[in-house]
């Protein structure tokens, strides 16, 4: 079976690939099914070599480009391809072009195959903003408060109608905020929940822009991994006609995340962390939801990660080169 | 002032074109505004012959086209122009680029005069569907369970963030089924609840496909002519961040339809209905939503048609020579 994995250049698409590589099979419906090819695709060639890892460059809104990434071997495709939250509402057309054309591009070359791929999308939280519940449960009307959330929203209703067309067959999951996410800084609003575990503990210094009280909901890239592949192995039954869920996640404040910086990192650690009240950014954060209720997907399967310790010890194992500071 | 109508050619947007011409000019935010010009876009000509009329043929899918429409004087859009639920349904592609690509055609036209026009979006109760809740109110989450529903709600998504970048003055109304609808019959699925009052009241046969004792929920196309005028006419913090509402209506069972049409054209017309189940309109009228609790609508001074009788009495006034049977 060969796998299509979208912006699989990125953090998760690497983590994914690398665990798909030491699987060397996916699970479907309870079945292992071999793994012959990886096609990676993105923006820039992707860093894992492999024999079964096809590194594919190119543009996700051109739709011949895209076209020419699904055959029908293609069982699995994973479309993380994204321009970030920062991005999209910076830029509208990029996000436009990237978040919505691109999908749309996708879901079309899926249905072009007439095999009707499994497909996964990944969506976000960001569909929830504004005037929301204390608690946002699975019955809560997604309501965007910036173009990267509308984008999103607008994915799982084109996976879910694909979906319902017997085109693909389609899951949407509104992946919490990935923390700690590894390598530079990019344009998503909420970097900072990374970045301040991320640069204390490469001894570098990281700006806190919202109150330390602050909360969010959060999962390590381990586990959103480990995730995608549960949304995947599960059957359609399982999903039923609604393909779209809130994953289980954390609610980490930024003191709880200081707390494990602490232990992992040290005093040395946590003096890097600078405190630095940024409005625009507030002003953002206040509009995300913090505490979900994700009885559904508990009840598919789905498994949060167990403390924000947990979290930062993923990390540490994950990227040992990252990690020049230690308690 | 300049009126941009698309989809102006059909029977909802003759009847708005005709209030507009008769009343001169538009009421926005309390002031009313002379009427210099009313674009009626349309895939054929509009029927409406009037100086200040001009009827424009052409499709909404193509960008230059539409984009020709819009100007510095376009200081309000009613955008009608769709493809309907059962055609959409039948044509998935036909669909997509009426419904969605000519929508964001004329959002990015709206856009790219820089003078943020006031843009009514016409979109449907068929955006809510499959397991829901006896009363669906304003807080209910839209579950479209038909490509028509989802590109509607696309539709509403992207009119709430143009209008939260501030590239047009957005409001997007969930329009309930449009009962009397005039002229011949299209390819909405709930076409049967308007051809049992129109056929019998020209002489011709009707088929009702669903049990009598179905609800639907309904507004006269003169109520719903009026509601647009309204959606337009409240200031932008009358709707505050949440552009998209659920319009008012009744809940009309087939069998007060067919009393309604006794009262109007007596058993001559009551003989000429026919009751013939129809296994595919009753799946999909089963998704249907019938009762809503419009509390925030009503709070904004919209308002339904008083009962049914009034719905067919204004379909004979505004309809006189469709009607060759009278009670």
């Amino acid at each position: 079976m060969e796998i299509l994995i979208t912006g699989g250049a990125g953090f998760l698409g690497q983590q994914l690939i690398r665990r798909l590589l030491e699987q060397g099979r996916i699970e479907l419906d309870g079945k292992q099914h071999p793994i012959s090819r990886i096609v990676c695709f993105d923006q820039g060639e992707g860093a894992t070599v492999d024999p079964k890892v096809a590194n594919v460059a190119g543009s996700i809104s051109d739709q011949a480009t895209v076209s020419s990434l699904v055959n029908r071997d293609t069982g699995v495709v994973v479309h993380l391809a994204a321009v970030v939250s920062g991005t999209a509402e910076a830029d509208f057309d990029l996000g436009m072009r990237v978040n919505l054309n691109g999908t749309r591009n996708l879901l079309e070359a899926c249905r072009a195959v007439g095999t009707v791929p499994r497909v996964l999308f990944s969506s976000s939280i960001a569909v929830f903003g504004g005037d929301l519940p204390e608690l946002v449960t699975d019955a809560t009307t997604p309501t965007p408060q910036g173009s990267y959330g509308v984008q999103k929203l607008i994915g799982e209703q084109l996976v879910q109608d694909y979906t319902r067309k017997g085109f693909i067959d389609g899951r949407a999951v509104r992946v919490p905020t990935v923390v700690v996410r590894p390598g530079a800084p990019n344009g998503a609003a909420s970097g900072f929940a990374s970045g301040i575990i991320r640069e204390p503990l490469a001894g570098v210094e990281a700006i806190l822009p919202v109150d330390p009280s602050t909360e969010m909901w959060v999962a390590s890239p381990r586990t959103v991994v480990g995730m995608f592949l549960h949304a995947l192995a599960l059957p359609g039954e399982a999903w039923g006609w609604n393909r779209a869920i809130n994953l289980p996640g954390l609610v980490a404040s930024m003191t709880e995340e200081m707390a494990a910086l602490r232990k992992f990192g040290g005093e040395a650690a946590v003096a890097l962390v600078r405190h630095q009240p940024d409005e625009k950014v507030l002003k953002l954060v206040r509009t995300w939801a913090a505490r979900f209720d994700t009885s559904r997907a508990l009840s598919m399967g789905f498994k949060a990660d167990a403390d924000f310790d947990s979290i930062v010890k993923a990390y540490i194992e994950d990227n040992p080169d990252a990690v020049r500071i230690h308690a």
